[in-house]
């Protein structure tokens, strides 16, 4: 049975309602949360977008047919009631904000009948996550997800107000575009007019805005989907929402600036907490040495010790030889850990295995000052201490020390920091703490190329002061680039752009791209800049992180209403599936078959 | 050559100088729209974002050496200027936002240098459409294009905001979805884990946000990219963007009156026209009756007139020959345009023919009440004067007439009566006619598949009152359904939803889907509707199409960044384009040889 709402109109959302309502008549709309049946009283939890009203259904009030009516309804029945708000008759919840009110209804009708749910509506729910995909449309009933979702649209307005009064326009670009050989793996189009040739979905809308700059736009947003055909982990989606930015006419100081308002705005709009500004700026060469990371979690200590120098002529030859190696010799202090037991230590060097090292050196100072290690019958006990000292170790502490490349040294000792922290409880959860990284390395070598490859993209503008090194010394050369980085995730990032030809053609030489093989690659942005193209730079954080870090949620599927799972498919719709054959004539493609794809 | 701009920063926009500003020194950025050496002076107007500002370089305040360069400067070079702001030494220019003043450079840069662009960056140019999109980045720093782009910025953000304050939630919906077999092409994306299987890009977020109002969200918004692989008309793009909205717990007066709010609302704020609430209604028959569309230009009297009544015995067989096969006699009264010459009234019939009538039949009413008709010598004198009167005929007036089905006879005179208008200038540019069109027919009977389809779509409920006629008289039914219409253009339509399963069976049926077929296509939709739906309805505007019309501009590529041309492709881009072999292979298609697609 489903009745009309002909004739109904909603006065409130059911939490709207309060003791100030108290004696209105209302007419509410929802799903029932549940129904209790108490002595001569039907009680029902009735559920909107706004939280949760109790309702009472009385034979006295509602009739005796609309009270046996009520003794029918089930969890997610849809309902709309009238009837008289009055204070609570049983006991206030105080976990409730209509707590202290329920509305005894006159008259109700049933919307709409529910099957019973596969899983509860409740918040925190354990249903595993392949039932609640399945059933995401229920699932997005849930209070957190829906809190989650709220907020996420509520960013979107403060960004987008924000962004809209420091002038910079929304300008929509393409999602169906060329494909570009450069970063990811493209999705592909296959264009049905222009037979064999295909559009791709774009990765970010890099190009496009830096175009939008050349013609004048001045600065431009957009709230914009990008797609990536890449393996998924954890925190990425094949679709993924980026707030992208360009600025014409200022530099990296500028774009910073402007970006700090924001966040701070943001945190304090949203979720009431104080950013304060200027953020910490930290170079990538302290990040890497003190954090082992890019993007460092600066909630806790337990900073990467350099020991080097101290080390360099003592008598364990593990040590030694990675620093004649050009290595290093770096540790970590875990403060109070010198009685951690040996499998854990264990599990740690297995960690560090993984990453690389061909294992991790400890120093247990133990509580009377006596060592436990696996290197010290290597070392003089002056050489231990002369350690001791450089990592700050009191008795108590637990020293652990890789001794590789510069790599490897900062991958291990950066992983191992974040995990001991987490083993250890050193995070205070309650902190949001921003930095910048800047002057990140405008090249990294690819030894699978064999050749230089752009570590941001080849548009990056190196640092005046390194100029003259593009050729002499490319790896040290520095970009004018920033992440901004909050509690160890890469929130986004930018750079000024190149806006000079002469550096330009440098980059691409440096490269190894030949002027053919930047005009095939960038052909129409090349184009542009030779018709006057104004300084300019800018920056895109990942929108879904964001907010993900905002509302604590573990998972950016959290923070999206239809995300799809590891294998890039949606468990509600079946995407991707099978089409017509002749759609796939018309667009002049076939399927291959599968064997001969090896 | 092109010089740094360290240790400069940009203290206004070039128009957003004035009087005020006299005697302060500024920097400026932007391009060099003309030079002109005058005496001992060079004038440049530069122009920015904000539009154009005169600056004068004098070789007493720029120096030789900055002489020297200020006369080397071409169009389209990227300067920054440093000077003061200064009253106009020459005559105002009355056309500029800035003509009461220039900047005597005291310093400056030249940021980037120029080529020739291939056409002159102004206003209302001239240059071909595939010109001016192949270098689309020159072609959007036209200050006409600029504008608009602008306005469109603005739209969006007063839209965002108005939905906001009304309690909407903008939620993002997929790209990468499901292909559903109704309604137009999709667009197909293949799949590089799931052999054989194809995304499809969303023609509209329809199924989504329905599944949004079940999910409990209350009321939806998204400002949203649609796909449509359709050959292209001049207001049609391969991509589009639909202002979308679904509403929980409403009916369609709910729906049309926070649109109503928010189209007054839009058009005041973006371009200061007054739009009277609430709007003109006109149920769907009685503007096929009347303007013979469903979407009729009121902004010009003409109505379509039927006198199948006044003929019904007339002497005439083509009109009663209409009549006696279930069809109409209407005309059109072209005032004063009695003598329009024989040619063009040709041209008319041809016109007439090509929508598919056997002719079109005319009456001239001379001025002196004389008749020149293609009919007259079939009918007496009565019943020439009985047509004139039903026809509200005057001397000087031509009457045109269509005798044929309805749907023919509604064809060919609204699309008359639109020619007519444009021809004889009857329109008044300035006016902003909106109105809603409603009661429109649930199904329209298709020859093709020889059964029903659904007008709107498979969802829309059909009106109370026509209920019972679902099963007995389906093409009789109406639907709740809503298109808004200005000056003679469907900007957005919706429709209240079926929420009943069993009026949804029913629609199925009258469909002819069976209930496998229905979960074929809709499964995901149908298994979210088992767990309690509220009733909802929605509407979705042309974005594109709307700012199209708030800027007068030809065409919807005039009111977008990157547009495609006719064949789907992007001149200046490129694409599509071919794609790596290897590309191909990872996804498990190939390119079917040109000839076997035959």
């Amino acid at each position: 049975m489903s009745e009309s709402m002909q004739g109904l109109k909603r006065s409130h959302r059911c939490a709207e309602l309060s003791n100030s309502n108290i004696g209105n008549e209302v007419t509410v709309m929802g799903w029932v949360q549940k129904r209790r049946n108490l002595g001569s009283l039907i009680f029902v939890d009735l559920r909107d977008r706004s939280g949760l009203l109790q309702i009472v259904f009385d034979e006295n009030s509602v009739g005796k047919e609309g009270f046996e009516k009520a003794g029918t309804l089930r969890s997610e029945f849809v309902l709309a009631v009238t009837g008289e708000v009055v204070k609570r008759s049983g006991a206030v919840n105080t976990n409730l904000k209509t707590g202290e009110i329920e509305v005894i209804a006159k008259s109700f009708r049933i919307l709409s009948e529910s099957e019973t749910p596969p899983f509860p509506i409740e918040a925190n729910s354990q249903t595993k996550d392949e039932i609640r995909l399945k059933y995401r449309f229920l699932d997005l009933r849930r209070p957190d997800i829906q809190r989650n979702l709220i907020l996420r649209s509520k960013a979107a307005t403060v960004i987008r107000n924000f962004l809209t009064e420091e002038g910079f326009l929304e300008i929509e670009t393409p999602i169906l575009m060329k494909s570009t050989p450069e970063g990811a793996r493209d999705y592909l189009v296959p264009s049905r007019v222009h037979h064999g040739k295909f559009y791709a979905l774009p990765q970010s809308p890099q190009l496009f805005k830096q175009l939008l700059m050349c013609s004048g736009y001045d600065r431009y947003f957009q709230i914009a989907k990008c797609f990536r055909d890449e393996d998924l982990r954890a925190d990425r989606q094949p679709e993924f929402t980026q707030v992208d930015m360009e600025l014409s006419f200022v530099n990296d100081e500028d774009v910073m600036e402007v970006n700090e308002r924001l966040i701070q705005k943001l945190f304090k709009d949203l979720i009431d907490v104080d950013v304060e500004l200027p953020l910490q700026r930290m170079k990538w060469i302290d990040a890497m040495n003190q954090y082992g990371s890019d993007k460092p979690d600066t909630r806790f200590e337990m900073k990467i010790i350099d020991v080097s120098e101290v080390v360099k002529n003592c008598g364990f030859g593990v040590f030694t030889s990675a620093l004649e190696n050009n290595g290093y010799v770096r540790g970590l202090n875990v403060k109070g850990q010198a009685g951690m037991p040996r499998k854990k230590i264990d599990a740690l060097v297995k960690d560090a295995k993984e990453l690389g090292a061909k294992g991790l050196a400890y120093l247990c100072v133990n509580e009377d000052g006596s060592y436990k290690s696996s290197f010290a019958k290597f070392m003089a006990d002056e050489e231990l201490k002369a350690i001791c000292q450089a990592m700050n170790a009191e008795n108590g502490d637990l020293l652990l020390f890789a001794a590789d490349s510069f790599k490897v040294v900062c991958d291990v000792l950066g992983t191992l920091r974040l995990k001991l922290a987490k083993t250890l409880d050193l995070i205070d959860e309650n902190k949001f703490n921003f930095l910048w990284v800047t002057e990140f390395p405008l090249l990294e070598w690819s030894e699978e190329e064999n050749r230089y490859t752009a570590m941001h993209h080849p548009f990056t503008m190196p640092m005046e002061e390194d100029l003259d090194k593009i050729e002499t010394d490319p790896g040290a050369v520095r970009a004018i680039a920033y992440d901004i980085v909050l509690n160890g995730v890469e929130l986004g990032g930018g750079s000024v752009r190149i806006h000079q030809n002469d550096i330009q053609e440098k980059m691409f030489e440096t490269l190894g791209f030949t002027k053919e093989d930047a005009h095939e690659r960038f052909g129409f942005l090349l184009n542009a800049f030779k018709y006057g193209v104004p300084p300019h730079a800018g920056l895109a954080y990942g929108f879904d992180r964001l907010i993900m870090l905002m509302v604590k949620a573990d998972s950016i599927r959290d923070v999206m209403a239809f995300p799809k799972v590891k294998d890039a498919s949606c468990l509600m719709t079946k995407a991707p599936d099978v089409v017509d054959a002749e759609q796939l004539k018309e667009l002049g493609i076939e399927i291959l078959d599968e064997e001969s794809e090896e």
